[in-house]
């Protein structure tokens, strides 16, 4: 499957965009000129929950509350839940919080006043050296993170470096931070990275699938209360011809009915892996009464947060290579190089979108809301769908504005996915920002021009 | 977890089995004597597929077909398929055949005329050493077993110790023997075991996924012809209160239909690891055109079939503690020592049960029948379906007739399942032998008095 490495223009471009250090060296300590997007449109809103439909399902909708009625404190320490009561959460773990979702998360929930832990093994790092990949924005070492984060807000976020897969190493984290809540995002999460070789198949599905088992039991072990917010994937359901529901469908077969675990239909070793975790713990729920909530999210997009704003140090990576660039953030990056964006196959594959600022704020609305003792709940989470052409598309109106002539050509599909299946869920449990195609333009080609 | 281990009458039986070997010392070198039951009821049966459903579920049946009629010729080397047709299969690799079903399989297949190799890492008579378990029969090592059965029959079947999860070995396995079929024993295939700690949990998972995941590369790299048959169980499904399907299940939702992969509640760890298999094949069917079958056995009864009952060196073992032995098992012994019978909880759960006589022959019609390259077939292989309350019955008949009072106790339940549920099956996939009770009372108890 080496193909898959070759496809996008991630070569071409690792050379001519070794000059982005410096061009990020003159920016400001503050990246709000950098970044020139204003972000009020999200800073004022919370996610919050709109009441619960019958048996498993929720709807999550956007509302207009000011986040600072209802910030968590600061918390006390020590003060993670001893009984099934649901009380306020205030130590939350954060796993994979050195990667692109696990950065913006864990910074936002220390901002939001959750006392917060890092646990990472920082092997996404490790990917890119060995793969000759780098994120567009440069990233700062966690160590630099975390001191820049304190000093500009005199909070304190916990590291621990470690590989979840090690259980004694998670087990002291468990018994030492005593998290309230564990937000996971410590899992390999390429699909195209699962799919280069055998030894990399097997690494994504022994260290995601261990991984969260040993999660499950260190929760099981030292802190039952503690709710597990899991990372999963839009990807997990694949592409049926049928409405996608959140994690269960009610059936009615030869005269009988039950509510079961909706069907999956994974196509990459990835996406399995995050099946085989859905169900793993869907069990741990049953049998040992762990709470937790699988938030399967849609492609995320953007690099700017409230909190990652602040000082170039926070700057968030952006992905653009075809290994863990989405096809929006390579073909901004296409765009803005004068390179013809790759459409794989007819671009007919439409996905489910959100932005970072909604993943941060989801997680935190799922820390503040845990699930019971035994629930499994299962979200699915993205604000807009786009097939490959809309992005193209898309990229390319943003790009004329900026006075590019962008082109488009098709090149074979080097994944296994449905072509021109547009599934839609039937419950939209989402975040109904004002999103528009003027957002989408500016926020990326701006990223990538500002940045070139 | 540890009760599972002390809820069964092992511990009581592994002082008073002792003296089993010399019971056999003196049992003459073909077992006919020993184990005293006829089996010319399934010597003539041979089952053959009936036919297709449309799409990808087959109904398979037992037809009263002498087996020389239809057996391979034996085959020659290096005949393995090379081309996508249905040519017929000759080599046969066995993986995990020093195993309960395994052993029985590769002497059946040996026996027919294919040349098998059997590849196993004999990790399942370390566990034995581990938890201070002992087949009730005395097995053989799997060196005397096949040079007996090279001395009784002429014919030679490979062997290859090692592990499926080191790639190395299985690649050079897999060059060396070019197989046409791989038949896929090798996993940890106890549900209570899985659930007995962390370790073992992740050693199920581990063990199970990575080496199916490094089974489906080798067949990938090196014989992308080879039929994989992979036995997977019953209890993957779990109890819906839906009739179960064979593997897929159509849905019509909101308006639109699809055939979907039936929703799965496995409730263990290792029930888990078999649906995370399941999925990975079927997955990797449709990306790299693997061909699959899928085999969800029930829960598999009995030690004879026509090869290991040839000589006692050929015995096939016979769980009968908490962890490896299945409740009837279990039964037949507590009844033949004048324990109780320790029924789990109310005694309602149902489940599909087969003779070995019948696995083994599945086994050889699937290896006969290959999937097409990129099918994905599923099966499900029972031939009676019984609660624990009926077998406790059964035993307790048979009991009787043998003049000995068995009672029945119950206990509580060390494992996470629904009560009194019964699960049918709308496809009786399934082997019409003229099974019935007295048959079952009399190979169970027959053996566990005649042993003790």
């Amino acid at each position: 499957m080496a193909h898959l490495l070759s496809t996008s223009c991630s070569l071409k471009l690792s050379t001519s965009c070794r000059s982005y250090p410096q061009a990020l060296n003159g920016c400001p300590k503050t990246c709000s000129t950098f970044f020139t997007l204003q972000t009020s449109k999200s800073s004022f809103r919370r996610l919050v929950f709109r009441g619960e439909i019958p048996k498993r399902s929720f709807i999550v909708q956007a509302a207009a509350v000011p986040v600072t009625q209802e910030a968590p404190t600061q918390s006390s320490s020590n003060s993670h839940q001893t009984s099934g009561e649901p009380s306020k959460p205030r130590r939350v773990m954060v796993i994979g919080g050195d990667g692109y979702c696990g950065w913006a998360t864990a910074l936002h929930l220390s901002n939001k006043g959750y006392e917060v832990a890092i646990v990472d093994s920082l092997i996404r790092r490790l990917f890119d050296h060995q793969l000759g990949l780098d994120s567009l924005t440069p990233i700062s070492s966690i160590h630099n993170r975390l001191r820049c984060w304190k000093s500009l807000t005199g909070k304190t976020i916990e590291l621990h470096i470690g590989d979840i897969c090690d259980f004694e190493f998670l087990s002291e984290t468990f018994k030492s931070f005593e998290p309230d809540a564990v937000v996971h995002f410590g899992e390999q999460r390429s699909a195209p990275y699962s799919m280069i070789d055998r030894s990399r198949a097997v690494f994504t599905q022994h260290n995601n699938v261990i991984g969260t088992l040993n999660v499950l039991f260190a929760i099981k072990e030292f802190v039952e209360q503690c709710h597990l917010v899991k990372l999963g994937t839009m990807g997990e359901y694949g592409t049926p011809n049928i409405d996608i529901e959140e994690g269960y469908i009610t059936i009615t077969h030869n005269g009988r009915t039950d509510t079961l675990p909706y069907p999956k239909q994974a196509s990459s070793f990835y996406h399995l892996s995050k099946v085989h975790d859905s169900n793993n713990i869907a069990f741990t729920c049953k049998a040992w009464g762990i709470r937790a909530t699988d938030l399967n999210q849609g492609v995320v997009y953007g690099v700017r947060t409230d909190e990652t704003e602040m000082h170039e140090e926070l700057c968030n990576r952006f992905d653009y290579d075809g290994v863990f660039g989405t096809a929006l953030n390579r073909f901004c990056v296409q765009a803005a190089v004068g390179h013809p964006l790759t459409v794989y196959g007819k671009g007919g594959q439409t996905r489910g979108y959100l932005d970072i600022r909604d993943t941060v704020q989801c997680v935190e609305l799922a820390i503040a809301n845990p699930a019971r003792p035994g629930e499994f709940r299962v979200f699915n989470q993205f604000t807009e769908q786009f097939s490959v052409n809309e992005l193209a598309s898309l990229v390319t109106k943003a790009g004329e504005k900026l006075g590019l002539d962008v082109k488009t050509i098709s090149v074979p599909n080097p994944r296994v996915e449905a072509k021109n299946i547009t599934t839609m869920p039937s419950t939209l449990s989402l975040l109904s920002w004002d999103s528009n195609h003027t957002f989408f333009q500016t926020l990326f080609l701006t990223h990538c021009l500002t940045l070139l």
